[in-house]
Parts: structure tokens; C-alpha cells; sequence
């Protein structure tokens, strides 16, 4: 079963939207034992019709995303349409639906959005509950070959992510199999080439029918394998993971911030964290996990001199020897935050996060992380890409590892007695 | 001058990773002059050879990303090489650079990256300062037609960005032409059909020539014009804004938290938060800022009711009558964190971020936002999504349109003498 996945939309290709579903729908059609074989992005317009007659010669489920809203730009219903060699006809109770909407928002539609309630002969409506354009799910059964599925689904996320769980992930499910196996093992630590060097003789000998792939990210790569059977893939990761040690810091789709919430609640261990460079964005990375709230403390963020001073105890005296960005104020900002909170594991960061270029002796890029505990205290210098962005990911992703590795303690060893 | 790009990965298609390079160079060619027709994603894999061998027969400038590193799966160098006719050759001098990248983390490089010093004949190589894979730029002049340039960069962003910026970059803006103009209106609180039939009659009118876009997101509605000329597009966008007032918050890319910290600046206002249900991520886009730190204080992150009294002042006996997530309990955090922080303008969150539903009177989407300045003080009750990232966007969002229309004084006030 060929899949397909066409995301029509101007903004996609001049840069200023971020395409979200390939990576969502890439996501759920694994879960389906589903594969996209080929993604591609046009401009709303002609090109559309270009692309989907393509994608509907080589594929037998078709996906397609945005150009159903009721602007001049929205022209996928009516080339679909075409396409497929379907009438539209109107269908009073979807303008209805969209008068209701606005009804609420004490509106009127205006007459243009009657062409959202035109529907191809034979087409399935798919229920809008989060916007005006309703989806569109055409079987076409022309020719000699299995039949194609198309999907037409509304450009806004969470108009279609709603939709798609609701009305079009079932159907895919019955026609695709079981999920496809697919084992991802997130290291940190080893060069790409490294890894592979390590893992992949060994692998392919002993899992011949295991496919194998490298993805690589600032300090750390995922191994990726694919198989057809779970059962295979789970010993293969065994496999695999026995060689890589605690290089490996995950399995499957778990990121750093579920793994330190997942780790903090088992052992029962309240954090809080002290952030100067880094804005918020480890505590936001630990909040945006469901549950923090029963581990997470708070934070404090300390963008000024006097704000370490005041919500930290920060010496001024210790800044002004230091300065800001030093190993000193870090440890410091780390034993306020630690002591203030009641927090049983505190993390301080303080650093410069560009894209100014800092001065030699504190280049952008240059970040001091300090950890402290019951049990322990520790302060290290790290060097992060010296653009805004970047800086900031990295720093937040070194902060949670420190979080990671003390929260797994070693056998026989307790934090603090509870 | 055709342009598209064709990205490599299958952790792009199993839904692993955003494609994050397809909006940076979008957005670097409209610079250029020069528009993306058509973006392909395919697998790492044979798919690679047809994807790249259709969009030779259609463009003339084509943009490759992925497939170069080190490891089994990265074929680009070869599909590309053997598409356009060229021997691979070793180039001594890149593996010399791979050896002192690995020597400087005290490491010797596998046998497996000699392949990354193979170079197609006639090839330029374009060197990689944050990665082992360098980048190739191949002209093919075979055929009659214009050549065509072929640019196969490496796949992680930040290899191919500064790779790009450096190299990539100045080619392209000798062969592109003039900045396609382009100009985005931001409107805020007016649906897509309505912004449509307010505007685009007029604009068709007046400025025939202008391409009409737009591009809904949640409250929130893009309005993109794009024509030959800077100047065209200038006055259609003053005759677009002049009719849609204040709805316009933003033109061009800056977000809300650019536009606070500009304004904050030209205020010399100092602004501080106070989150609950956010955990930081309005202080997180407000630092993401170059120059936020002259005039953001920091923020207090107060998840538990604890640390809402001991950082903010929140009496406890308000918490216990009106619960964590009210009216007063915002009022209270935003009133400690104005007179706490001395910021000129304090904003505070409670709510309840989901997933989980809450209860029938504080449902998941349930927030209050809380300002407090010496001019004023307000509060208001939002429902926001009740899934947890789209609760903690659509709440930062209005945090930041309350803060961006408190900092637009009308003429004559001023909020408080400096």
C-alpha cells in the first residue's frame, strides 16, 4: 500500500510556515503499519493539479492537506474534483454548520464561504469541529488497479489533527496492518560514524532483516532500526543497547524533559531550576510534560543582576568579582534555588546566548551549569553553538541531562530518605 | 529561474523529525528573488535517484539536502554523481580536515568517512566548518537548455545553515534577481472569510498586480501580498492596514515578542512575568529575543501554591477560597511580581494546561491572565485549547498582545515618568 502525503500552501514554500503535519501524519501512519513514500509541497494554484495527478498515477492512498478554506487561494476541493471526474453539488447542512460557527462569534458568513459547502458526487464528508472547512474522503475506483483513497483535510493544525484522529485515522487503520516496528535509540556522546562502526556489522549479522538509519543532532545521534515484527526490533535494541551502555539515554520517542518527570516521579523528587541565559526554557521544556506539575517546584528566572540578588541571595559582591556569567554565581545561584525551593534537585544556568559576540574571555556561547542536592554539588563549563536558538536548546538539553543522570541513582543509594 | 527542493531522510517520513530546513531556505531564496516551486521529501534509499532525476527534467536550480554523511544510508554523492554523468574522485584534502575534527575530541576516524572525501568530477566543494560531511556544487551543462546547479548540502541544520549562509547563498543571489517584496499583515480577532471579503475586493482593484494569499492559525489570520516591486507592495499593505486598524499587530516577520521588546525598548519599560500554567514559555519567547535582557527582569515560575506565597506573596487563604486557578489569585501573583520585580509592566498566568479535563468549573483551556502596571490593573478569563502545547501557545500569545497594546501609549500618556 503506496501512501502519499501532498501539502499544498504558499506560506510552506516561501519560508514562513513551518510544515507541522508531515511530521504528524509521518507519525500516526507508522501506528497504521503504513510508510509515506514521498511528501511534497506546492503553492496554492495550478500546481496542485500537477501534483496530486502525479501522486494519484504511482499511490494508492493520497493525503492531502490545506486549500479547503473559503479564500480565493483555496482551490484543492475544485481540482480534486476534476481530477477525480466528480460534480459538486451544494450540501445545505454543511453551510448550516458553518452559520452556527459564526453564530456563536455573534457573526454572519459571508457568501463566499459557501464553497466550502460544495461536496464532489459520491465524496464523505468529514466533520469540521474546530474550523469552517469540512474534509472530503473520495474513493476512486476507476481503471483495473486497487482503489485509491483520497483524503482532503483543512490546512489549519488543529482543524485537521482533530479530524484525522477521529474520522480518517480509523479508516486507515483498517485498510493498513499492524503498526510497523520501528525501534529508535537516542545516544549521546558518540560521533555518527562511531556509532556506526560499533553497531552495524554486529547488527546486520546477527538481524539481517533489520533496517538501519543514523539521524544526527548537536552531541547526539539516533540509531534508528525498522522491522516487520516487534518481537525482532525489541531484541535487536536489546541488542544493540547492551553495546551502547547509558551512551543510550532513550528509547522510542521519549525526550530528555519526559525522561526526567518519568524519573523524578517514580523516585519521588521535587526540581527546581534558576535560569539566567536560557530565559525559562528548561522549566518550559519540564512544564510542557503532562504531570510536571506533581515534580516541578517552579523557577526562577534571573535576566538582571539585582533579580540573582534578590530571588537567589546572590552576593552582588560575588557578581561583581565574578562577574555574571562565572562558575561562582552559577554554584551560587544553584545553592540559593536549591535552598529557597525546598527543591530536592536544583539546576542554575548562567551564560551568553549571542548573537552578540560576547568578549574573549566570555565568547557567546560560553554557559555555566550548576547542579546541587542533598547529596551533591557540582558546577561544569560548557561551550554551546554561539547563536541565540541553538544556545539555548543545547544548554536546556545539557541542564536535563544533568537531571537525568542524578535521578538515576545507583543501586543501594537513596537521594534523601523520604 | 526554476527552483526546488528535494530533502532526503527517512526520519522525515516516519514522522521523527520536523523538517525545519524547507521554512530556512524558503525563506533565504525569497531574498534572492528566487521561489521554491516544489519541495519532495523522499527516503534515504533508490528513491532518492527518481525524485532527483524529475526535478532535473523541471528546474534549474535544485537544493539537496541529507544522504552525505558518513554512514550506510547516506547516498545522495552517489546518486548525483552517477544522475550527472561524473567519476567520483578522493580528495586527500577533506579527509585531512575529518582527521583533525576527530583529533581535536582526541578520536581517530573510522575507514567508513573516506566516503565523505569522494568528490564528483568537476564538483565544487563547499566546506563544512561544523560537521565531516562537505557540502558539493555541481553545474550541469549538458543538453541545450540554461545549466542547471545542483547544491547537495549536509542534512543536520547546523552543518547546512552556516554551510548555506557562506557559500550557498552568495552564488544564488548572483544568479536570483532583485528581493521578491513580499509583505505580511498579521491580523488578530477577524475570521478568514471576513478578512477576505473586507479586503481583497479593494486590494484587486487598486492593485491589480498583487498576489493574495492568506494563512489562518488559531485566533489568528495572515494576510500575504507579494508583487514584482517593493514599492507596489508598500502601498498595498498601508491601503490593507489603514482599513484594518489595530487587528493588524504585526507586518513583516516579527512575531509578538519581537514587537514587545522593541516597543519595551523604545518605552525603556521593564517587564517581568509570573506563570503558572505557562512554565516559562512566556518568558522563554521573550528571551528568545536578541536584546531582551535591557529590558526583561525575569520571571517567577510558581507551579505549586507554595511557591505562589513564598515568591510572589500570594496569601495562602486566598489560594484555599478561590483555588490556585482564579480571577484573584491572578490579580494576586501579578500585583507580587509588580511590586517585587519593580517592573514597569507585570504579567501573570494560572490555568489549567490539560491534557487532563479539569473539573465542569475549571475545565482544561481555562486561563487568567493578569496585568499590573502603575497606570492599571485588569484580569481576564480565556478558554484556550485544552491540549497542553496549544494551551501554553494560545495563553503566551495573549500575554503577549496584552503587553504589546499596553506598551502602544496612546499619544499624550505616558505610563510613568523616567
Amino acid at each position: 500500500m503506496i501512501v502519499e502525503l501532498l501539502n499544498t500552501g504558499s506560506e510552506l514554500l516561501l519560508g514562513q510556515t513551518l510544515n507541522t503535519h508531515a511530521r504528524y501524519l509521518g507519525r500516526r501512519l507508522v501506528e497504521c503499519g503504513l510508510r509515506i513514500s514521498r511528501q511534497t509541497t506546492v503553492p496554492d494554484g495550478p500546481e496542485i493539479q500537477i501534483a496530486l495527478a502525479e501522486a494519484l498515477a504511482r499511490a494508492h492512498v493520497i493525503i492531502v492537506t490545506g486549500g479547503l478554506g473559503p479564500t480565493s487561494d483555496d482551490v484543492t476541493r475544485d481540482i480534486a474534483a476534476g481530477l477525480l471526474e466528480r460534480k459538486l453539488h451544494y450540501d445545505p447542512a454543511i453551510f448550516e454548520r458553518i452559520q452556527e460557527r459564526f453564530a456563536r462569534r455573534g457573526l454572519t458568513p459571508p457568501e463566499s464561504v459557501r464553497a466550502q459547502a460544495m461536496v464532489p458526487a459520491g465524496a464523505e464528508v468529514l466533520t469540521n469541529d474546530h474550523g469552517t472547512a469540512p474534509g472530503l474522503y473520495l474513493q476512486d475506483s476507476r481503471g483495473t488497479g486497487p482503489s485509491r483513497h483520497v483524503f482532503l483535510l483543512p490546512g489549519p493544525p488543529r482543524e485537521l489533527i482533530p479530524m484525522f484522529e477521529a474520522l480518517v485515522l480509523p479508516r486507515l487503520k483498517a485498510m493498513g496492518g499492524p503498526p510497523i516496528a520501528v525501534r529508535i535509540l537516542r545516544t549521546i556522546g558518540i560521533p555518527e560514524s562511531h556509532l556506526q562502526e560499533r553497531v552495524e556489522a554486529p547488527l546486520r549479522a546477527r538481524f539481517p532483516e533489520v533496517e538501519i538509519g543514523y539521524c544526527a543532532r548537536p552531541g547526539e545521534v539516533d540509531l534508528r532500526l525498522i522491522g516487520a515484527s516487534a518481537d525482532t526490533i525489541q531484541r535487536a535494541a536489546a541488542f544493540a543497547a547492551a553495546d551502547l551502555g547509558d551512551a543510550v539515554y532513550a528509547t522510542g520517542d521519549e525526550n530528555l524533559e519526559d525522561i526526567v518527570v518519568r524519573l523524578a516521579t517514580a523516585a519521588g523528587a521535587h526540581l527546581a531550576t534558576a535560569e539566567s541565559c536560557t530565559g525559562g526554557h528548561v522549566a518550559d521544556k519540564i512544564t510542557s510534560v503532562p504531570g510536571a506539575s506533581a515534580i516541578f517546584l517552579g523557577a526562577t528566572i534571573v535576566y538582571s543582576n539585582q533579580e540573582k540578588t534578590r530571588q537567589l541571595g546572590v552576593p552582588a559582591e560575588l557578581i561583581a568579582r565574578h562577574g555574571a556569567v562565572s562558575k561562582e554565581v552559577a554554584a551560587a545561584m544553584a545553592a540559593g534555588c536549591f535552598e529557597r525551593t525546598g527543591a530536592d534537585h536544583a539546576i542554575a544556568l548562567t551564560g551568553v546566548a549571542g548573537p552578540d559576540p560576547g568578549t574573549p574571555e566570555k565568547p557567546a556561547g560560553l554557559c555555566f551549569i550548576a547542579h546541587r542536592s542533598m547529596r551533591d554539588a557540582s558546577v561544569k563549563r560548557h561551550m554551546f553553538p554561539p547563536d541565540r536558538p541553538a544556545f539555548k536548546d543545547a544548554a536546556a538539553q545539557a541542564a536535563l541531562d544533568i537531571l537525568r543522570r542524578r535521578l538515576i541513582l545507583p543501586p543501594g543509594i537513596k537521594e534523601k530518605s523520604c
